[in-house]
């Protein structure tokens, strides 16, 4: 393509928005504009990066025996009210009313309208498993817009939904998306790790999050530093094995601490580390009221302690009542003598403690000596605290780093929730109806797109790798004024094309300053520029990424860029 | 792609609303479903068919160098109370508030997107011209959606914006795409025809419609019988050429005509043929009344009576206005003796006339004897009557036939109209402000699949043209309970794959009835009938189109379609 005859809009300077590097550089080098909050268009070079990613995606899904469809944005809201998401979406789902005042919803997710669809076209078990997979624009109406297209209102998503007579045949196809996912991302060139996740607000079965890794994660992965083992922070099991003390326990004693209220002042009281210390927090889970105990450097995992207690709801108490239902503010509370009523429930890492110290339920007293099994024996012991940096990986091999990553995709075993609330049912192989098995799977395609470039780029601009850049040459001509130069640059062009390598041509009346700048914003593999030794047939050739650069014969101009774009 | 693994819900019945011929075979062959009124989702074939036209339309676009980027559906309304669509678009504009309740508009196109990022990003006559284009999900909320994707809510556009510093840039880039639509919907197989429209609603300066020849097509074609010209019935011009009559003329007559209203009881009474009747009819144009008069068997076209008078609104007077400003009702007004205030505007063939008759503007009474100049001189004609089948064609080459077409695109010179009202400058050669000249191109893509279909079925089905069917070749296995047939066919199967044509593969355990009927209902070009000889290695070769059929040696299976699909 010659530039001259495309939309390339590069900026010199960031706009103030753009405060993280894909932004930046997506902005800078002219592949999207902004044209509302969190809206974007895809310029030319944006469409094609787009193009290529879709792609590879639908390869991968093809390998897979996933069907494409599309799937309209504009869905009924008596859907959404049947699988009761209407009311659970708030604000973020878009909705409109039509002319006959009839209410619409704009696809945030098309589990409604998938279900519907197969609950009135498959009734049989001869026709599952079945999977169906759309490339389409979605709708969320994000409070708070930001990070250009890693959070935005509309955007772009692979949305997948398989359908199976059994949990059997779900995790059949739950592992090949997996493995196709895996596949999509490792094309792609990103730096990712698929992790443990989450499933229990939407009452799945399972479910891995693909994460991009980038600092500018909004997520917390923890990862072993010697297997494949990664989770989301939240989900990461602790296992339960820490080093025995072998000091004798003393007797346990109340001590007055009138001015000691939070874990680093009770611990300089007492002249010992925070991890000598054990701290207990008041929660109200659904109606009932737990006391967690923890180690003092360790932090109490409430989703862990939902799923523990399959609650739907897990709040820290108020501080007055913790003052009704136990007598002491939150400064003083501890595991020994609690009320009947309120359940004490402890991390592991305490059982291993010897002599610690903790609240008394006593406005201005600790007790100190604390040894577990003696002085609060018969408590529940789980996993409920936050995994932390350097703790042992739960699949016993090597210990945690934490990275922060980008969730580009998603699996998730939904299981029966939505062909439930929708009655999608089917005849199983004995001729019983029974409720169908679901399966839903997600790329943010555009934000995928940002991920990369949150991964490559360098101080001057993209350096995208090979199967996702917009084109595979950049081909310059210098001075665009020289007969010379423009000759060989129009010949090397013609050659390229015939030789159906994508290359994008800079033969705009530019000065050579602007179009190396805008050339290593754009981000182009390889370059080639013809320039002052175009009438001996010289061109000089450049590796964006390393910056490697050879002088080359316009004759060999081919082979080397063959050989180093397969 | 196996049949056992996809979607497609064929229909033994056509649904009760399913009433052109597209809407029928697409439903019944499995293609779409309907979500909702107007609202459809494309199935896995439906899917495929689109995805084919998709790729004939970006191959045609690259030719011209139109560069493909990607706009949001999401417009703020800002931007269509800038260009003036807010209002005018009424309820067929689908509106929406965003949580902070600022007003955002569904694209039904993307004129005031396009035009305002090109305001921002171009501003040199260098950038000129530019043309971009995507493939998009439209909306718009028609009163009465109806014939299935013919008339959606929710549709697929290809829409392009081409920049220009002038018109005479413009005229190229418009005769560009003229031809690129003409080779896209010429190389989809469809029977259509470019054909004059009118550009006057939007203020543009030229306009074609690509009419795909259909018996549901909601606009008439007037086309000529030896030449290539065509236009909406509405812009057809109308030679000034009629025979001369050799009558001698004769004194005007007053006549008393009580009972005498239309045009058919004046020319019973008289005992002559419509087209010696004179027909008046009194018009509101603007602020000013017109009466407009032509030959009894002719109709007024307001269209060209609204071009002519350069007029906002062309509206038929009532009957009150009638009486107060003439002195007579409907069925008696003529052009002797009408008032000052009127301007009479008459269409040519009514200056042929010779003793003809018309209304006496006087209730109850009708001239007889009317000779035009005679008895209302300096009369202004004009060509303001709509063509008929039979008239000569206007071209001089031929006469007019009839036909209806399915609008499937238009080309569109738009002028400054967007680039005005939207501000956007760009300084021209000589370093001075001066607005942009647009164009804008449109093909309904889903509309165009619909399209396809209506000229391309049987009583049996659809019968896809190869370059579109979302499959080459339909490979069945009969009985796939017998070994050798399914051996067979699995081995065909992976065959044709290898050689890179596209196969559907009926694997199901279905009667072999069944797969011959959605065989037909599908209608993929090529059909290879595993059956009762594949022990043998026979199979047999139908082709769906024309019914033909042979057997085939497996061995030869290839050569044999490869010959067919090239």
């Amino acid at each position: 393509m010659k530039q001259s005859k495309t939309l390339i809009p590069t900026l010199k300077e960031t706009p103030a928005d753009a405060d993280i590097a894909s932004h930046k550089w997506l902005l800078r080098a002219g592949y999207i504009r902004q044209n509302a909050s969190g809206v974007y268009s895809f310029l030319p070079l944006g469409k094609r990066v787009l193009q290529k990613i879709e792609a590879i995606i639908r390869e991968e899904m093809a390998k897979v025996s996933a069907n494409e469809i599309l799937m309209p944005a504009l869905q009924s809201a008596d859907l959404w009210k049947e699988s009761g998401r209407w009311d659970k979406m708030g604000p973020e789902l878009m909705r409109l009313n039509d002319r006959h005042e009839r209410e619409f919803v704009l696809g945030a997710t098309h589990e409604e309208v998938v279900t519907s669809m197969i609950r009135d076209e498959v009734k049989s078990y001869k026709k599952l498993p079945l999977t169906l997979y759309q490339i389409q624009t979605k709708f969320r109406d994000e409070r708070r817009p930001r990070f250009g297209l890693l959070r935005g209102r509309e955007f772009i998503m692979k949305d997948a939904y398989s359908f199976h007579e059994s949990f059997e045949s779900l995790d059949e196809s739950y592992q090949d998306m997996f493995q196709a996912y895996t596949n999509v991302f490792t094309r792609l060139g990103l730096n990712f790790r698929p992790v443990i996740a989450d499933s229990g607000a939407i009452g799945g079965k399972g479910t891995h999050e693909f994460m991009a890794l980038s600092d500018v994660g909004e997520d917390t992965i923890a990862f072993s530093d010697s297997s494949n083992y990664a989770a989301n922070v939240e989900m990461a099991a602790v296992l339960d094995q820490y080093p025995a003390s072998n000091e004798e326990p003393k007797e346990l004693t109340k001590v007055s601490t009138p001015n000691q209220k939070n874990m680093q002042e009770v611990a300089d009281f007492f002249g010992h580390s925070l991890d000598e210390g054990i701290k207990a927090l008041l929660f109200h889970v659904d109606d009932r009221y737990i006391l967690t105990v923890t180690r003092g450097d360790h932090e109490v995992n409430e989703i862990k302690l939902k799923n523990l207690c399959e609650a739907e709801s897990v709040e820290l108490a108020t501080e007055a009542e913790s003052k009704e239902i136990i007598g002491a503010g939150f400064g003083s509370l501890g595991p020994i003598g609690t009320p009947e009523k309120v359940e004490v429930m402890a991390d592991h890492a305490v059982k291993y403690l010897v002599n610690a110290t903790c609240g008394a339920n006593e406005d201005g007293f600790h007790y100190t000596n604390v040894n577990p099994e003696r002085d609060f024996p018969n408590t529940k012991y789980a996993d409920i605290r936050f995994i932390q940096e350097g703790d042992l990986s739960p699949d016993g091999e090597g210990k945690i780093k934490f990275a922060k990553g980008i969730e580009v995709g998603q699996v998730f075993k939904l299981g029966k929730l939505y062909a439930e609330k929708l009655g999608a049912d089917f005849l199983n192989d004995q001729g019983k109806a029974t409720t169908m098995v679901m399966g839903c799977y997600g790329i943010g395609v555009s934000r995928t797109l940002a991920s990369i470039v949150e991964q490559y780029h360098d101080d001057n601009g993209i350096t995208w790798p090979k199967q996702v850049a917009p084109f595979q040459v950049h081909l310059l001509v210098l001075n665009s004024k020289k007969e010379d130069q423009t000759l060989l640059a129009d010949a090397i062009y013609k050659k390229l094309l015939a030789e159906g390598i994508e290359v994008l041509y800079d033969d705009r009346a530019e000065r050579a300053g602007v179009k190396f700048a805008d050339s290593d914003l754009i981000g182009i593999p390889q370059r080639i520029t013809v320039g002052k030794r175009a009438s001996e047939g010289f061109v000089e050739c450049k590796v964006r990424e390393t910056g490697e650069q050879t002088e080359c014969h316009e004759s060999e101009v081919i082979s080397y860029l063959k050989k180093l774009l397969n």
